[in-house]
C-alpha cells in the first residue's frame, strides 16, 4: 500500500517516520504543498492521501485524484470546510478525519490563560522587564475557591471542569446535552444566564453552530459578573467582539484570553513587518491591554496533538484502503 | 482590647478592616513602618503587637514593648530569622506565626510556571511582538503524560501533587516523612536519586534546613533527564544556581520556573532603574533566556493568601490576649 500526504510541516515529519517504522510495509510520502489541481499529480500512483489545509479542495483537483484511481481521503484535523460534499459523492469518495486529538492541549492553555490573567503575567513582565521586583501592588487571584463557568462539556470542557475541580474551584457548567458522568459531579446549572449570573470566570468550549454566532453579545456580557474573567479557545464567532471590546473598556470583563478571534483569518498564521501593519480594528482594540492575552490559535498545539493528528488519519487512511471500518469516518451523504 | 500593628501595606488594609467589623470589641491601628526602637513607641497603650518584617527585632525594641506591658507578638508571615528568641524568653513573650497562608497559592504559580514554559510562552510572547502570528515551529507540550517529579510533600507539594494528578501526569514524589493519605496514591519513590531520574518535570517544595544547602548540585543535575524541567518556588538556598546555569548551557535542564534565587535578597522587591544596574551574576546570567521564567518570590501574592495573614495573626494574638490557646504557638523555649 502507498499513501502520499499533503501540507506536511517539519515539525509532522517527526511522527510520519515513527508510523512508516510501525508500519513497514506502507510505502509513505509526503509534501509540504497543499492539495491544488497542480499538485495532485504528485499522488498519483498512490492508494490513499492524507491531507490538512485551510485552503477549499477544488472539484477539479478531487476529480483528477479520482482518476488516479484513489478514494480513500482522510484529513489529520477536525475542519471539513474546505470539501464540497457534493463532490466527494460524484466522485466516489471516503473520507475520515481527526475530531479529537488531544483535548488536553485546549485545557492546559485554558487553565494557562486563567492562571496568567488572575496573577497579572502581563503587569509582572512589564515590571520585571523595567527592573522592577517589587510585588506590591500587583496582588493575584486563585482558581481555588473561584466559581468557574463552562459553556459546553465535551471532550475538550470536561477536561476544563475535571482541572477545575482539582484546582479546588466550584464548577458551573451548561450544555444542550449533558454528560451524564459529568451530572453525577453535579456541576449541571438550567442555563446559560445561570453560569453567566454565577460565574467569576467563564470559558467557551462549543462548536460554532449557525445559531449560535455571538452566542456572548452585549446583553450576555451584561450579565456577567463585575469584573468577570473572560475565556474563549473555542470559535473567535462565538463571541461579539465589539461587545467583548466594549465591556473590557467599562470594567465589566476584568481580563479576556483569547486564543481565537471573530476575525483571526486575516492575522493568525500570518507574518506582518509590525504589529501595526495589522489592520484588524477589533486586533488593535485588543491589543496592549495588560488585562488580554491573545495567542494566535495555539491551543491545540502540543507534540502529542500532532502525534495524533499524523497517526490516527494514516490509521484511518490505511483502514479504509484494507477495507476495514476507520475509527473516524465522516459521514458525507448529506452537505 | 486594643492592638497594633507594624508593616502594613495598603493591600492588606483592606483585609484589617474586615477584621474590624467582624470583631467590634477589639480596637486595632496600623503604621506602614517596621518595628524599630523609634517605631516602637507607636504601639504604648496597647494590649498586643502584629508584625511583618525581614530586618531584624532589636533587643532594644523588644525591651520597650516589654516596658509598656506588652507580652504577645505575633506575625503574619512564617519566618522568624528576625527574632532572636534568647531576647523574646528574657522579656517574657509569647509568640505566634502563619505557618500556613495558601498552599493553593505557591502550587498554582507552579502549575503556571510548569504550563509557560512546556507552552513556550516566553517565545510566543516575542513573536507576538514581532507581529509572528505563526504557531510552527514554536511546539509545545502537555502536563499530561508527564512524569512530574516532586521532592517534599508538606502543606504545598501535596497540592501541587494532586493538581498534576488531575491533568494526568505520573506523579513521583520523595518525602524524608511520607504523607501517608498520599502513601495511599502510590506516588512515593526510595530517595530524591530515583525523582531525579524519572521525572520530565521536577519541583522543590522543602524547607530549607541546613543539611539541604544545595540539595540540587551539579551531582544533582547529572542525574536528571536531558531537557528536564525545573521549577523551584521553595527557597534559593535548595540550589547551587551556579549549576543550573551550567546545566541550563549544556541542555541538560531544558527549562526553569524560579520563584526564589539564592541571592534574591540582594534583587527581589527592589526597584532598579535598568535591569542592567542588577549586579548579581546569577541573576544576569538567569536572564534573557527564553526557557527561564524568573518570578521575584510571588508565587504566595494572593488575595487569599494577604487575608489568612492578616485573619489569622490577628486572631491568635487576641486569643493570647483572652488567654486562650492561639493555633499557631511558636516554640521560643529553644534557640
Ligand atoms: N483553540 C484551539 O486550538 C482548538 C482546538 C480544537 C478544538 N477547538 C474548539 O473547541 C470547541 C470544543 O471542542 P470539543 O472537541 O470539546 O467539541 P465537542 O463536540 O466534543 O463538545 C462540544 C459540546 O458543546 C455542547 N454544545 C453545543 N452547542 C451548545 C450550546 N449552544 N450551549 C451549550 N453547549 C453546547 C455539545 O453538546 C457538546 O457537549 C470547538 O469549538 C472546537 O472548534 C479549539
Ligand atoms: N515562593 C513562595 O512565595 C513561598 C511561600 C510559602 C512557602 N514557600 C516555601 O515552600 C516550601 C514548602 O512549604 P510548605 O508549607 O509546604 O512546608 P511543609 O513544612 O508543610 O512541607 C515541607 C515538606 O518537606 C519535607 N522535607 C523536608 N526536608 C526534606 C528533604 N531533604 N527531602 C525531601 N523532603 C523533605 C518535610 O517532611 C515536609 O513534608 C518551603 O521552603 C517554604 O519556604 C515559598
Amino acid at each position: 500500500m502507498k499513501i502520499f500526504l499533503y501540507g506536511v510541516r517539519p515539525d509532522e515529519a517527526v511522527y510520519l517516520k515513527e508510523w512508516e517504522n510501525a508500519n513497514p510495509d506502507v510505502e509513505i510520502d509526503y509534501t509540504d504543498k497543499i492539495v491544488t489541481e497542480e499538485t495532485v499529480d504528485l499522488a498519483k500512483g498512490y492508494n490513499g492521501v492524507v491531507m490538512l489545509q485551510t485552503q477549499p479542495y477544488t472539484r477539479l483537483a478531487l476529480q483528477k485524484l479520482h482518476d488516479f484511481g484513489i478514494s480513500k481521503i482522510s484529513v489529520r484535523n477536525v475542519g471539513l470546510d474546505g470539501f464540497d460534499f457534493k463532490d466527494l459523492r460524484d466522485f466516489g469518495f471516503s473520507l475520515t478525519s481527526v475530531p479529537v486529538y488531544s483535548p488536553n492541549a485546549i485545557a492546559e492553555h485554558t487553565t494557562s490563560l486563567m492562571l496568567r490573567l488572575l496573577r497579572r503575567v502581563p503587569e509582572f513582565d512589564e515590571k520585571f522587564n523595567n527592573a522592577d521586583f517589587r510585588w506590591f501592588p500587583t496582588i493575584g487571584e486563585e482558581i481555588n475557591g473561584k466559581t468557574v463557568g463552562i459553556v459546553g462539556t465535551g471532550h475538550i470542557g470536561s477536561v476544563v471542569a475535571r482541572l477545575m475541580l482539582a484546582f479546588g474551584a466550584k464548577v458551573v457548567a451548561y450544555d444542550i446535552k449533558p454528560d451524564p458522568y459529568l451530572e453525577n459531579l453535579g456541576i449541571y446549572v438550567d442555563s446559560l444566564d445561570e453560569v453567566l449570573k454565577q460565574a467569576d470566570i467563564v470559558t467557551l468550549h462549543t462548536p460554532l453552530a449557525k445559531r449560535d454566532i455571538h452566542m456572548i453579545d452585549k446583553a450576555a456580557f451584561a450579565k456577567m459578573k463585575d469584573g468577570v474573567i473572560f475565556i474563549n479557545a473555542a470559535r473567535g464567532g462565538l463571541v461579539d467582539t465589539d461587545a467583548l471590546i466594549e465591556a473590557l473598556d467599562s470594567g465589566k470583563v476584568g481580563g479576556a484570553g483569547l486564543d481565537v478571534l471573530e476575525s483571526e483569518n486575516d492575522v493568525f498564521q500570518k507574518k506582518f513587518d509590525k504589529i501595526e501593519d495589522v489592520k484588524d480594528p477589533q486586533f488593535q482594540a485588543l491589543l496592549n491591554r495588560k488585562n488580554v492575552i491573545m495567542t494566535p490559535h495555539t491551543a491545540f498545539y502540543t507534540t502529542t496533538a500532532v502525534h495524533n493528528m499524523v497517526f490516527d488519519s494514516l490509521n484511518d487512511n490505511l483502514k479504509m484502503l484494507n477495507n476495514q471500518t476507520p475509527k473516524f469516518p465522516v459521514d458525507i451523504s448529506e452537505d
